[in-house]
């Protein structure tokens, strides 16, 4: 195991009267908040209405800033600290998914920092402060109400580039399954797919002698998984929607990476791909990750023998190393596509034309991913093998 | 799953170096600070030695309160608060284990609360802040480093009770598992008893629907016990050490009861054991568990299948559910006595003899645990079982 540091003070509020504790949960210093979120969708389903009138019970001042969408961009992330600094806004309420989340942290950090927001994305060290963020969470996937991470969407040069710091972990978030019910199938399992891949970039490490947290890993896959399949039955199965909800919040609070290196290559590479194609980040990780397991599983076999006969229960028995492990990943495979994901890039139109351009922002800072550290070429064989 | 709300603030430093970073952990704004620790062991180790070169490297105003034993004492705790008191302390760095800790903490509280710290012990509620509390933890056991709650024995009726309260969780543990490497077996193989019974204490639950944390525990459960077989062949591993700290803090910080009732009984009747004869808890944890596990099993099977099934492989192939559930707790008991761990009463000396009082003390304040609800007729049963 590795040394670390780990942080999370996220105070996490669950289940159906979640959101009517939002008063108890802004400090009463605050007097202007910000409250960031997307299109028309909270208010369709009434969630706006609700918050809204909490936050004017307690006789805040309420800014808004809506638009956010997914891949959240940088222009609307000035747009809001520009807000901030000119009404001296001390608190910003996120009501959405990981997009609303990650462009209201961006905010947060930009409303404190000396400087061009983006400077902070090209060097994470410069982050020394951000305000306050509060969550209301509506769509389990990113992890964003309790990570240490923002990723963005720079318009110019279509860069999609994240940042840790831990002054962006969330004050509290609220988790409320029930918000999840009406959410249309293909948000549902492409959020569940960023919820199994923020597991396996942990899973998939060079790092030696880490059995809690492969324990711990290898529980959370076949619980996400598990209750993924009652929501194929039942997308209104509240305690599966729970169950998913909070798996999202484990997947990538960082318990699941402690004393881990960790991988990550397959979330840069499907950030090429959102960033040139605006492909919804789950179904590039459900591409990505398949055909990166295929390319990389002789790096370190044994790694891929565990995820086989422990997550997919592969029979091992009389079988080769390379058998057990090409089992498994046909498995994973055809999970995701029970769940109704795209696994190649031609099921959703994107041909060779681009693996030059993506491979090469892909690696222009050096090579990506640690299990097998992988450089352009490499990158370029992982797009081949999605095809 | 139930509602809950969960904050775990605690930062973890971990590793063969994390000592060496107390100096940055402790905010600039303390100028006197608490060190607390039991007896000579840190000094035999070297431990305190280094510490105290931080601290005044740090130019620290130290004060110090040694003489914390196992089951740590309220006049102890009362001392500490004189202390903090009269000198205007503004935090306590706990150096040992579950009991420097739980004192620290107990310190902490009373500095701050205007009558007498039992008070809080008796109604939790009247806790409302608390000194900040570091801690370097030297014996993985009681996962106190990053819980909410202390144990404090009252020596005017041998009342040992527990209070649970946020304000204490601490602000960072130290986690070196080389501090670890010389602990006497009997130690090491008692806090992994302890450990192990934090899990079980929330696996058994008569809530439903909670996958997910069923899975983490099972998860955790199972690399507790591979860890400690790894500590029998080779007490200086220092991986298994590594593995089975990490697991002490993961096992009480709060995540693996997640959204579930948890039971507690079999903790509450140890408690009553080590109060009347001061055994060391986790002996108390290892006799009482199974023998609440033969009392109780019957309330919902089900769940004992699991445990026997997934914790330890046990073959379910054509048996009935009674038989799988007893082969489950068969094999725990079993794992216990691998560790050298007792798991009978009469194996460290106590009869029948105070069964009645121990089983009135601990039903005092009504039923205890939550699998099933035990009074006191039922708390007698479990220790005629444990015979």
């Amino acid at each position: 195991m590795n040394s670390f540091t780990y942080f999370s003070p996220t105070k996490l509020v669950f289940g159906r009267d979640a959101v009517e504790q939002l008063n108890g949960l802004i400090d009463d210093k605050h007097k202007k908040i910000l409250l960031h979120y997307g299109g028309g969708s909270i208010k369709r389903t009434g969630l706006y209405g609700r918050v809204i009138k909490i936050l004017k019970d307690r006789k805040l001042e309420i800014f808004e800033l809506s638009g956010v969408e997914p891949n959240p961009k940088l222009s609307l992330v000035r747009r809001g600290i520009e807000l901030c600094i000119r009404n001296e806004i001390s608190f910003i309420l996120a009501v959405g998914g990981g997009s609303v989340i990650d462009s209201a942290k961006a905010i947060a950090i930009g409303a404190l920092y000396d400087g061009d927001i983006w400077e902070c994305f090209l060097d994470e060290s410069k982050v020394k402060a951000a305000l306050p963020v509060g969550v209301i969470l509506t769509l389990p996937a990113t992890g964003s109400e309790a990570s240490a991470s923002t990723v963005i969407t720079n318009e110019e040069g279509m860069l999609k580039r994240s940042l840790d710091s831990d002054y962006i972990r969330p004050e509290f978030a609220i988790l409320n399954p029930e918000l999840t019910l009406t959410l249309p199938d293909k948000l549902t399992f492409a959020g569940i797919t960023d919820i199994i891949s923020h597991v396996l970039e942990r899973y998939f490490t060079p790092t030696e002698n880490v059995d809690l947290t492969d324990h711990l890993c290898e529980a959370t896959l076949r619980s996400v998984m598990e209750n993924a399949y009652k929501l194929i039955e039942d997308p209104n199965d509240y305690n599966a929607r729970a169950e998913i909800m909070l798996s999202g919040t484990i997947a990538h609070c960082g318990i699941l990476g402690l004393g881990r290196r960790e991988d990550w290559a397959s979330h840069r590479i499907g950030h090429e791909i959102t960033a040139l194609y605006g492909t919804t980040h789950g179904v590039t990780l459900s591409i990505v990750f398949p055909s990166w397991m295929k390319y990389v599983y002789k790096e370190k076999i044994d790694r891929f023998v565990r995820f086989a006969v422990k997550v997919f229960d592969v029979n091992a028995g009389g079988k080769k190393d390379e058998e057990i492990a090409l089992e498994g990943i046909a498995k994973f495979e055809d999970f995701l596509k029970d769940i109704g994901m795209p696994v190649r890039l031609s099921e959703i139109g994107i041909t060779t034309e681009h693996f030059e351009l993506m491979a090469e922002k892909c690696t222009s800072g050096g090579s990506v991913g640690s299990f097998k550290e992988l450089n352009k070429e490499d990158v370029i064989n992982i797009l081949e093998l999605a095809l």
